[in-house]
């Protein structure tokens, strides 16, 4: 019994051994899971995008790379020795004739061309599977950075009422309707009424609508009312695209008039709990890591 | 033979002697539907809604109306001998505490309350289930004026391309699949890419945003690219709320940036062809009359 298991251990251990790949793009998320990999006792070397990723990466081993610069990427991957890369943060969809291509990348164009054509899903996919193509492996940061990702409970001190949960229930349904759209990770709903629906304006800037829509009072609401439902699209790849939640979504949110935020527990990242938790406190409102529905409880 | 026969064009033209009431809401289309029902041999009565109504309905015969004073409009409705009602032109969800309650409406309010809390089609059917409990028959646009009605066909000089019509298809399931939601009369699609979905803010409020998004740089696109598809959703009381398209949302979406607009043939309002046909050229778009899916080519 012992022989086989050392050998899985032992396989396990090479596979650690070499460095993770992180390619950065915005935000504090790249860098979230630097950290909790290195913890685990795992080398890292980062890949920051240029124009996208924080100066604060530069804190990790790391080398800039552009996007539209896919080969120089591979060679830099190689020469790291890393065999899997995560591709972590914000990646606002460039157009085309902006970006500097090399020549792996103009060898590509045809097939990235094609992947323009749908949603970003598709876009993410592409790349990912090209990755796999020249034997890197692509693993998604909820499998090396588990810690990050949103518990099935209630985040701060505040708890959604049973009109609130009744407002989840029908925003997760809407959300999961619009799967097959490649669209729409999160919706707003107050009392069983749709507020507003994300598409590529980005949860921020469907937040900020809903703001400027109360205040012209062009929406009529209570005071506070409305819940912020945001969650992974059926079918997506969550290696590459899981929606993620911060103490600007919370500040976004409390502007815009909303009572509390549920994401889908187990599909979302949180790059600092703690500090997530503070934020809810202090802008009076609930965050929920919802059950995805055919899900068991654990 | 001739007895029934006579007896049924009696029964007709008895209800075509009554006057048709017409509660109007703003824009053009209350104007529109007098006009049409007028030019048929059938007297018009208007009931436009303070506030909400444009003064221009007082060529007609009209009795100005409050919302929330729904005693009166029925006493008004009696007086005026109309057994047949249609509400046209948009309506504002009001705040509750903003309107001023007659009796009849006060003893209506737990049930007014109840339908607030859904969509906007829950609100309106309330409506005109309230009026048909008191006799008076609601009536739709499309059934009184079906002149206002929008041609399976291109209005225009422009017709969409192949690429288009798949936008169009696309978006067409995508308004759909949101039906069970009660929102999204409209969304806007780019290369099956989805852009904008409507929820509160409006088809209006919509394609602003989509300029917006385009001039900060956020939404990367071609320098014309984009459809709006507009249809009513599945399951709506085509009675009373029949989406509408006019010169302004053709503005709206020059604006935008979109290359045309796609609505549903016999699903849509159009307030004056002519000058929607004009308006479209002018912006150099194309606006297409899309048949419902599953209905048959007439």
């Amino acid at each position: 019994m012992s022989k086989p298991r050392l050998a899985r251990a032992k396989g396990r251990v090479t596979a650690a051994a070499d460095p993770l790949g992180i390619i950065c793009g915005s935000g504090a998320f790249p860098i979230a899971v630097a950290k909790v990999v290195q913890a685990r006792g795992r080398k890292v070397m980062l890949f920051p995008i240029r124009g996208f990723a924080e100066p604060a990466v530069e804190r990790y081993a790391h080398r800039w790379i552009d996007l539209g610069a896919f080969g120089r990427v591979l060679r830099l991957i190689q020469e790291a020795g890393c065999h899997e890369v995560v591709l972590v943060g914000g990646l606002i969809r460039p157009r085309l004739r902006h970006l500097r291509f090399d020549l792996t990348t103009l060898r590509m164009l045809p097939r990235i061309a094609m992947l323009y054509r749908g949603g970003d899903d598709r876009l993410l996919s592409g790349i990912a599977v090209a990755f796999e193509e020249r034997g890197v492996r692509v693993r998604g940061a909820h499998e090396v950075a588990p810690e990050l990702l949103m518990p099935e409970e209630v985040v701060g001190s505040f708890a959604p009422g049973r009109r609130d949960e009744e407002d989840i229930r029908f925003g997760l349904k809407l959300v999961h309707a619009l799967g097959p759209f490649d669209v729409g990770q999160a919706v707003v709903v107050a009392d069983q009424r749709v507020l507003a629906i994300e598409a590529a304006e980005g949860t921020a800037g469907m937040l900020a609508r809903i703001a400027v829509l109360r205040e012209s009072g062009r929406l009529k609401l209570p005071a506070r009312a409305g819940v912020l439902i945001k969650a992974p699209k059926p079918g997506q790849d969550r290696r590459i695209d899981l929606p993620a939640i911060g103490p600007v979504t919370v500040a976004e949110a409390k502007a815009a008039g909303l009572v509390g935020i549920a994401v889908e527990a187990g599909g979302t990242l949180v790059a600092d709990p703690d500090g997530l938790a503070r934020a809810t406190d202090e802008a009076n409102l609930f965050l929920f890591g919802v059950r995805a529905p055919g899900k068991r409880r654990r």
